[in-house]
């Protein structure tokens, strides 16, 4: 049993959170999730619709996965400093780090990303880029695996890295079982990303 | 401003619900949502992690748009006479009434599917059909308009009707945008389904 620490904020993305959630959700057996924030129960998302937060930031907190959704509270947030902090103590102490769209703009601020090959939103690339010089932003990838960090583009994009994640952790043939299950259209090649920008 | 009435039960499906949400809410000059449940508060979804209602289940509810999620809840929910008696009353009062996955059991139970086409999660297919014998259950659709009654077929599928329902309510090249914004591959032709049987 793996456990997925789901991390929110206000304004984070609902989809972000909830897709990747989804996904793992038809493997009560492989991953156990527990979202958590700065302050437990119903956290407003970007599109105004609440989520429910179920445990507060622990100091000691460590996970299998340490997800990370992004949302325009992002842009808040990477001033956040107790929040920042909690990330980067956080994703020593865990396993695998995987962030959706300008989730990786907060990644990036604890310095984890460095040296590392990432990627986010296409849309706010600029801004998320600003938030970490030193990392090697990928400007055309559905998502990027970079030893344990893993970084998605915009929002629907988690979905995919998800499955990618299940194939890595369990297998293939589960993955593509569970988007069965959701009746979601897999873009399992992470090279192919509809939405970044021509190239010039 | 439309209105957005989202149910919740114990079991609904994280993304039947939180998808069509995420695109409905990249428009909030054009949609305002409420998530409602018999209970207020966290609700527990299929996969475990919980959601949350802002409202209960008010006696007088009319929406623009009534919202009906699907997930293993519904199993059970199709025989609580108090959920079935308030969405039958509410779809009376409101206008569309759209459903994802098996939420259109729910809707079934009401009578108000009888005589027309609809759709729902091809896995769970047999089961939503018995629970409308008089609906013309449509076996290959992403998902299906009949007059105010949209129905899609399972979990993500919510996400390619809610952006048909974009296209019919505002504009289609707003609906383009929003999926855009949430870097969303469209399936937006209701016939293709991959996940329908083959064909005898």
């Amino acid at each position: 049993m793996r456990t997925i620490g789901a991390l929110m904020f206000p304004g984070f993305q609902l989809l972000d959170l909830y897709g990747p959630l989804e996904l793992f959700g038809w493997l009560p057996n492989e991953f156990r999730t527990t979202t958590c924030a700065e302050t437990p129960g119903a956290v407003p998302s970007s599109p105004g619709t609440p989520g429910f937060a179920q445990t507060s930031l622990a100091d000691d907190a460590a996970f299998d996965i340490l997800l990370i959704p992004g949302g325009f509270g992002t842009r808040r947030e990477v001033d956040n400093r107790r929040l920042i902090d909690w990330i980067d103590a956080t994703a020593r102490r865990s396993g695998i780090v995987a962030t959706v769209c300008t989730g990786a703009a907060l990644l990036a601020r604890t310095g984890h990303l460095d040296g590392r090959r990432a990627t986010s939103n296409k849309r706010a690339f600029a801004w998320v880029a600003s938030q970490g010089p030193a990392v090697a932003w990928q400007r055309r990838a559905r998502w990027v695996e970079d030893g344990r960090y893993w970084t998605s583009s915009g929002v629907s994009a988690g979905m995919d890295m998800t499955l990618a994640l299940i194939a890595r952790l369990v297998s293939l043939d589960v993955s593509r079982e569970v988007s069965a299950n959701a009746e979601y259209i897999w873009n399992d090649d992470a090279t192919v990303d509809p939405f970044a920008p021509d190239d010039p």
